[in-house]
Parts: structure tokens; sequence; C-alpha cells
């Protein structure tokens, strides 16, 4: 009798990396974490994670055989199957998909965590069925997978979908790139925060903002402060969608795409971001489409999104 | 013996319709053109293009046979095989594939004519070998052809690559679509004398473009004063570089394609705009990529681009 398919889905994040063991369905059947940070050389990392995974299959029964291995990582060239020097870990050049297929004899593929989760969104998620939509995650940064004609766009280099780095405001904020006005600068978890530090100094109106030092504040803590009434928190979001707005319009225009989907971490603040987010959206909007591109947010709730969209990679 | 393959190639614009016949190598055959605005009904007009088809086919020798017709124009949908009520033109829906098909008994495709110049580019031009780069087409309006992974992308309703309309100067220019600050209104021929008037008005400077009147005032005759050393008409391009530089740099972030290509009449100004637009695109571009995208202009010279390029619709 045929054994029944599991997939390894790993996302390996700059703080923490977190994996499981996915069914074809996409149920998560088991699932482990671990620190990235602590590892200062990639070949403990790879050490760890092959540990965890064997650790993972032995608590699985007989009638499970791993079938492929599917990771999102931060520079992750999809072409080469390697780990390119990412910023926040100072590992060089990784063989990821070389190790992983020595050791389990699977099928093993790696690329960013926004084309990760776009396939997820599109084999599990509000993007079921779609062909041309584009997904936006907002977390620390702002990543991107872009979905063409059912598959993974990803360009001549691989580096297709480096959405956050689209030039929004000329002369607009220092972006890490060594450019300015980028569009993570202002939507993005840092870019909230940076948002809010503006608004305190732009705005004379009380918040609870202003007990917190800059370098404590979070984009949690600033939707929770929105959440509870507090405006000035609430205007923060406001700001953010009407910058996110007409980029969205933008990218609109060029894809014609059914969807744009926000995925991710500051995803969470649901209708806070959203709602501006739409009427921005529209405002700006070319009207010559019979069908209207839908600005959507992906549903974090059970927290497995990333593991199953790396999982996806290998599982479709 | 088999027949030698025969192209018809269609670039149906608003003022004119140039035709043509095609070998299989892209050479141009035979070739006419009439006007397309004194037709006020898409029949009377779809009854002299067949007539003009017909003449050309009856000056070829019998060794050729039409294999397929592909045609450009604005508006037309490629999924429908329409034209679809273009501004210029009170036709309201044409059924063109339909039509050509029952007359002429071969394959009949018809896009718009960003696709089909991207097309002609990858086939005869500058594009060759190319899988992943965009067409910008700069003439009355700016019009675009993306062509992904060595296939024209034509989004979810054949809308894609409106680049024309992405906005590039919020709160700017007006544009025709009933928003501002869109490139076309910067970035084409009707652009370029919008910001000659700008800049007379700005710059405290002699220019022979005092003396034209803006409504006679065209791309040309201000390409030709630059090229004669005019300093406020060089200015025209320099500025008109500096806002299309930006753009191409976000268009490359998206799609990290191969080349960023332009074509069209206004691309035949050359040098004029080119090394403006190259200049600000470098300053403005993200340093990630091992190959940085080219900026390159068509080449325009023997005139066929166009009636070619809608020949490869089904010539390929």
């Amino acid at each position: 009798m045929d054994k029944e398919k599991l997939f390894a889905g790993i996302d390996i994040g700059g703080t923490n990396t977190a994996l499981g063991l996915i069914s074809s369905e996409g149920r998560v059947l088991q699932e482990s974490s671990f620190s990235t940070q602590k590892y200062e050389q990639s070949s403990a990392f790879l050490g760890r994670l092959i540990d965890e995974i064997e650790q993972l299959l032995a608590l699985m029964p007989g009638e499970f055989a791993l079938s492929g291995i599917g990771a999102a990582a931060p520079m992750a060239n999809f072409f080469r199957g390697t780990i390119e020097s990412p910023a926040n870990l100072n590992w060089g050049e990784v063989a990821f998909v070389k190790i992983m297929q020595n050791h389990f004899k699977v099928k093993t593929v790696i690329t960013n965590d926004g084309n990760a989760a776009a396939l997820e969104e599109m084999v599990f998620g509000v993007a079921k069925g779609m062909k041309n939509f584009i997904v936006l995650t907002l977390g620390t940064g702002l990543g991107c997978g872009i979905i063409l004609n059912g598959e993974i766009y990803y360009g001549t280099d691989g580096l297709a979908g480096e959405l956050g780095h689209i030039i929004v405001e000329p002369g607009g904020r220092d972006c890490a790139c060594g450019r300015a006005g980028c569009l993570e600068t202002y939507v993005s978890a840092t870019g909230i925060c940076r948002s809010a530090s503006m608004l305190m100094a732009q705005k004379q109106c009380a918040s609870v903002l202003h007990a917190i030092p800059p370098a404590v504040l979070t984009a949690e803590k600033i939707a929770r402060a929105a959440d509870r009434g507090d405006a000035l928190a609430g205007e923060v979001f406001a700001f953010t969608g009407a910058v996110l707005g007409p980029a969205l319009a933008n990218l609109a225009v060029i894809f014609n795409p059914e969807a744009i989907i926000l995925f991710g971490g500051l995803a969470k603040a649901g209708d806070l971001l959203l709602k501006p987010t739409i009427d921005s959206f529209r405002q700006n909007s070319l009207n010559i489409y019979k069908r209207e591109a839908q600005v959507l947010m992906a549903d974090m709730q059970d927290g497995h999104s990333a593991i199953r969209g790396a999982a996806a990679l290998v599982n479709r």
C-alpha cells in the first residue's frame, strides 16, 4: 500500500525558525520552533534543523512518508537553492537545498517568505482558484509574492517583487537600502512606528503613545491603543492606509490582478489597516476594469500560514 | 510543394491604419495604409481593410499563401477578439477576429499596440532572446507590453500593463482618465508639450518655443529645437527623463526584468530622451541585482515595427 504523503514546511526567520509536518490537505500534524539567531554558523543551524525534522518524523505513525521539503527564508535564491548572505545572519552563502536533499533524499525547494505566503494563499487561503494576484507580507519589513497565470513569478534573477522598495515618496524617509521614500519605510511594523513619531510631532493631541519610548514602541502597541479609541493611534493606521492605497492602485494598473492580499503580522491589525487602505485604493483606482481587484486580508488565525506556505512549494 | 507562409500585419491607429504582408522572417513584402478616421462605421472600415488585404495578396506570386492575420488596435481585447469602444472612434464593439476569420479562413489575433510592439522586439528587435522585459510605447499617449517567461502577460481581463496610468505625481497634471499625475501626462508626445509650457512659465530664458502657439506645438518641434541647441527645449527632455527614470526603477524592482525598452514615435528623439532617462533610472535604482536591467531604445529605423509586431502575433 502506498504511504501517505507528508511534507516538511520550514519558515526561517531572522529571529526564530518554525517548522512542521504537513499533510497533502494542508493539515499541520507536528510542529516545533527554535531560535535562528543563536546559531552563528549555518552548519550548526542546519544540524539543528535536521535534528528537529527527524524528531518530528519519529512522532509520526508508519503509514506516513516524507515526500518533500519546502522552506522560506530571507534572501533565498529559488534558482540556485541557496540562502545568500541574509542581512540579519552572518552566514554567507548556504547551500540549503543540496544539504537537505543529501540528508533526506526528497525534493527540496527554497524561496523567500513572500512567495511562500502567496502559494499558501493560492492553495489553502483566500486566493483559492485565483490565477493572478499579489501578496504583500507585512512584518518588520514589506515582502511580496507575485502569482501570475497560476505560478510564482520569479523574474530574471529570482528577485522580482521587491515591493518594499518601490519608491512612493521621492525624498521621503531614509531606507535601509540606501535610498529614500521606499514603501516599507511607511507600510511595515517599523514604518508604522515611524508614522506614530511623525504624527506625535505634527498633532497637538493627547495619546497613550506619548508615554512609550520610541525604542520600545511596536506596531502591536499602536494597534492596541487604536482599538481602545486612542485617536492618534487610529490616525497612524489611517495614514498608513493612505500611503498603501495609491501603491496598490498602481499595482492594479500594472498587473490587472484578481486580488491584492495583505499577509503577515501587521495584517492582524485587521480593519484598522484594511479599511483606510481600501478607501484610499478606490479613490486612486483607474476605472476601466469590469471587475475591480479585491483588496483582502489573509486569514492568519491558525498561526500556521508560514509553514503551510513553505510546504506548499513541494505540496501542490 | 508547400506554399511559403505569409502573414498580414495590421496596425489600427486612431488616425491611420497601416498594413502589410510579411514573410516568416519578418520581411515586409507588401504594404499600404489608409485613413481610419474617415470611417464612421466599423463595417465600412472592415470592408476597406479586407479590400486592402485582398489587393496586396493579388500582388504576390502563387507560391505564397496567407497563414495568419495579426492586428494591433486601441482597446483591443485579446481574450474576446474584439475592439471595444475605442475613445477616438465611435464604433462601439467590433467583432474583429470573427469577421476576419470568416472572410480569410486563417487564424486571426488582435491585441493592443503595446503587446504587439513587445512581441516585435522579442522576435525581431532588441529583445531577441530575452524572456522578461517591458516595452513602453511612447506616442500620443503611453502604452505598454509586458513579456514574462517569454509570453505576453495579459492579466485577468486582458488589461494588464496600463502603465500610462500609474500615478507618479499625486495631485499632478490632470489626466484624461479622470485622475491626476498619471505617467502619460508627463511621458508622451502630449506630456512633452505640457512640460514645454510649464518650463516656459518657470524659466526666464530665450527659446524658439516661445514663438509657437501651444495648439500647434509638437514633440517633434521640441526635439528639433533641442537638437539645434535650444536650451529650454533640451531641458524639456531632461525633465521628461527625470520623471521617467524613477518609474522605470520601480518597474525594475517589481519585475526584475532583463530590459525596459522605449518604443514608438517619441523614441525617435533618441539620446535626447534616453540619456536623462538612464541617468535618472540609475540614480533611483535599488542595488541588489547582479545584472542591472537595461534601458534600451527600440530600433524604429525601417518604420515597419508596428505592422511586423502585429504579424508576430500569428508568426512565431
